[in-house]
């Protein structure tokens, strides 16, 4: 059984890795940071109104107050701060990028920066990682959060991002199922083109380091048992590590619908960029985001 | 708390109810009609090769051998199966019709003949109905079977043949949530403008009788913690009894989500037609087969 736990007790092994934070002074991004320093998973670059930071871990957290593991740098503004804690990234500095209280299209400005930034010609796109109650293994969904509607060469794309992900948690040779309605090959059903195509790219080594097996409903995908009976002959279906959705609300539903329905567990980054990037929302749990940031020391590079 | 079995209660007070099955010479459509037979939720007129549909009710089912809720019609292949269960409905013997062992797309031929057919000229989709662990009401999702990517006109049909299998159930006013990845309207995003123009649709009398409020995300349509994390005014967001989905992809992920994740029941019919029409698969379960029954009862013209 593979565990959101057990990554995070993966990347215990990985300390020496530093997370740049954009504008941390806020309870509920220190709440992760905190969790990350005592399980002893990275060192952070706190970026801020370095005043306000201090009084904020002093009032809240004394834990992290003049912790070694800590560095506080001054940033005037969330533009600032979202432009320092890239450039910490880009000078190597920092390996994983982390949102703080900020909104989005603010850090990814400073991301996709032509100078500065993080560019690195590839898509960017969501990957999560699911613990599901009677899976027995970890399920990675994308995109489920970037990519409205992609083609398939940037289907392509987001799966190489996510089968770098897979095999940074140790799955060395990912399944990656390409979802549709059905499991044959449709004309009029583009993800089922699509997937026939992604197999064939596959096969010609233009996607590599993964099996993928598609056009696959959700439950052949998972199920050996469900696979059976639609009598899908292959070794792998109902056997996917990856799931890939064929459009942002596919993806958010079955997101969401895991979340909410199923009561997984999850942790997500953003892929593609120079570095992980740790983008949760106010609406995730300190678990999630502690999840978020194993994931992304996991994939960043050594 | 609203659940199938209790959908299922209700119809037994519909006894008078017919259901026309198209090749019932099958255990796994016999399994289900007995369940029927034994909750006294329906008669049913069976249609198939007579000798050999007799020899399997003696043989597996001797409890319905006689039965008087079963009358057997004689009928020598699949397509004068089909054909004759859809006249038995077309002359109002029936009130339901059943998909037993023989392809959808043959039933669907037949009830789409311009002669003896039940077309009503509005748009075919599916229903489904969950129970769902931990929701306190009945979740419809559509359309997760027949449409595959529906545009606004298609989805507003879609709406009101929902609306009206959630009012069979006892759901008077149905709150309709048009799910997007997002709760706000993006020109580029067509799942949230099309929900916004349904939600006018609504107001403007042109989709009666329930209530619409989109775009939302799933967790926004069916959690009011999320909706108000989220800062949505409403006060229907959260409450959602009908979800609707913008794609087939996105229906099938929800549905087989439901399934395999949250190990939900369900029961589905297609509807549009001038009857309720049971399609289910080799795969559903018999409890599958008997809510969708019930579902169809309760959805057919008194």
């Amino acid at each position: 059984m593979s565990t959101l736990d057990a990554l995070v007790e993966r990347t215990t092994s990985s300390s020496t890795r530093v997370v740049s934070v954009a504008c941390a002074a806020d309870t509920e991004v220190l709440e992760a940071v905190e969790m990350a320093i005592m399980k002893g998973i990275a060192s952070f670059l706190l970026f801020d109104d370095e005043e306000r930071l201090h009084q904020t871990i002093r009032d809240r957290f004394p834990e992290l107050d003049g912790h070694p593991n800590i560095t506080i740098i001054h940033a005037i503004s969330k533009e600032e701060a979202a432009e320092k804690s890239v450039r910490a990234v880009s000078s190597g500095e920092a390996q994983v990028l982390m949102k703080g209280n900020l909104p989005t299209a603010v850090v990814l400005k400073a991301v996709l920066n032509g100078d500065y930034g993080l560019r690195s010609g590839k898509v960017l796109s969501h990957v999560a990682a699911f613990e599901v109650d009677g899976y027995e293994r970890l399920l990675f969904v994308t995109d489920a959060g970037m990519n409205i509607s992609p083609n398939l060469e940037e289907k392509a794309q987001i799966i190489r991002n996510s089968v770098a992900t897979a095999r940074a948690c140790g799955v060395h040779l990912p399944i990656v199922a390409p979802l549709a309605a059905i499991e044959t090959v449709n004309p009029v059903m583009t993800p089922t083109t699509d997937a026939a195509s992604l197999v064939v790219m596959n096969q010609r080594g233009q996607i590599k380091d993964c099996i993928i097996d598609g056009p696959l409903a959700l439950d052949n995908a998972v199920s050996i048992e469900s696979a059976r009976h639609k009598g899908i002959m292959s070794e792998t279906a109902g056997r996917a590590d990856i799931l890939v959705v064929p459009s942002i609300e596919a993806g958010n539903i079955l997101y969401k619908s895991l979340m909410y329905f199923a009561k997984a567990k999850v942790g997500g980054i953003i892929q593609g960029a120079r570095a992980p990037i740790v983008l949760t929302s106010r609406s995730d749990s300190a678990e999630t985001k502690l999840y978020s940031l194993a994931l992304a020391i996991l994939s960043s590079k050594k």
